[in-house]
């Protein structure tokens, strides 16, 4: 049968295919349990694998945990990059709810567990703060990127992860503005 | 016996030591594995009660989780209010690292369950951001403690809970100094 002897470009399509299966059923296991909730067995049977396959793509579970981690960052795609502005347009990217929350949730829910804090410690670090540092430039570009960091994920958990507010346009939109306002002048920041 | 026949003062010590006991445990187990992880089994068997002893006290595990968080919430006791100076002053405090994390733990591992939610967005509400509105007064005093509230979670989160940065002086210190600021300037806004 033709089947049983595919050509390679087939067998690397159907790899990357059980790869992304995997990794888009981790990210809802650990966003929706964290990681010392979330069993190898239950990700791999979402994902229709066995574990046996799942461990021969991701090594381990820490190993899982981060390759879903860093492919759950958003990427802010379509979003323009110029410094002039970003504030407000980064802003409203949070505000159109577009924006894929879970690596904040694998990442709260996950708070608990030291190998998982390492991994996201790391993960933020190198897929977050790094390249935000790198585009905003010199002075103090790292602490700049944090500190944007901080701004983002608190604006993005008060409105949509825990929100704390009930429904009231005048402060969200207040927020909002304070929001813009205070990552443009981070960004601004000689 | 004599203890068959309690006077009501011991007894309403004793409930007050069991009620403490309960809220305490329940704590530990919603800040390390979050509402729908941690059962009301499990908890009342920390505490060294029955779990109809703690469904007396409490209600039901919703009426336990609220009661834990707002118990939870950090007081600020010993901390001079005067608006003047009060973020170098919160933010000292922060550093210092004496203040109880597991109200934020209750709630970043508690956010993926609806009914959490809405009970933290509650408590959030009444414990944290009305009082702080009312210390701040006009104009605009409830969006000025939300934000105040988003900072100061932000900065919790990224160097305690899920620790953002590899040990760095001078980031630490300069997120800080920033964090101080950006308090005071929500504080002195008129």
């Amino acid at each position: 049968m033709d089947s049983a002897t595919p050509p390679p470009a087939r067998w690397r399509r159907d790899a990357a295919r059980t790869r992304a299966r995997i990794l888009a059923a981790a990210q809802q296991a650990f966003a929706e349990r964290g990681y010392g909730q979330a069993g190898i067995r239950a990700i791999a049977a979402l994902a229709g694998v066995n574990s046996a396959m799942l461990l021969r793509y991701f090594g381990s579970k820490a190993g899982l945990f981060e390759a879903a981690l860093i492919d759950a960052i958003p990427q802010f795609e379509g979003l323009d990059l110029a410094h002039d502005g970003f504030g407000a347009r980064l802003t409203a990217q949070y505000l159109a709810g577009s924006l894929d929350l879970r690596a904040q949730a694998m990442i709260a829910l996950s708070s608990s567990d030291p190998e998982a804090r390492m991994i996201a410690a790391r993960v933020m670090e190198e897929h977050g703060i790094k390249p935000l540092a790198d585009w905003l430039g010199p002075p103090n570009a790292r602490t700049r990127a944090v500190r944007m960091t901080m701004l983002s994920t608190a604006f993005m958990l008060y409105t949509r992860q825990v929100p704390l507010m009930p429904p009231d346009a005048a402060v969200d939109s207040d927020t909002a503005a304070w929001l813009a306002r205070s990552l443009q002048a981070i960004i601004d920041e000689r």
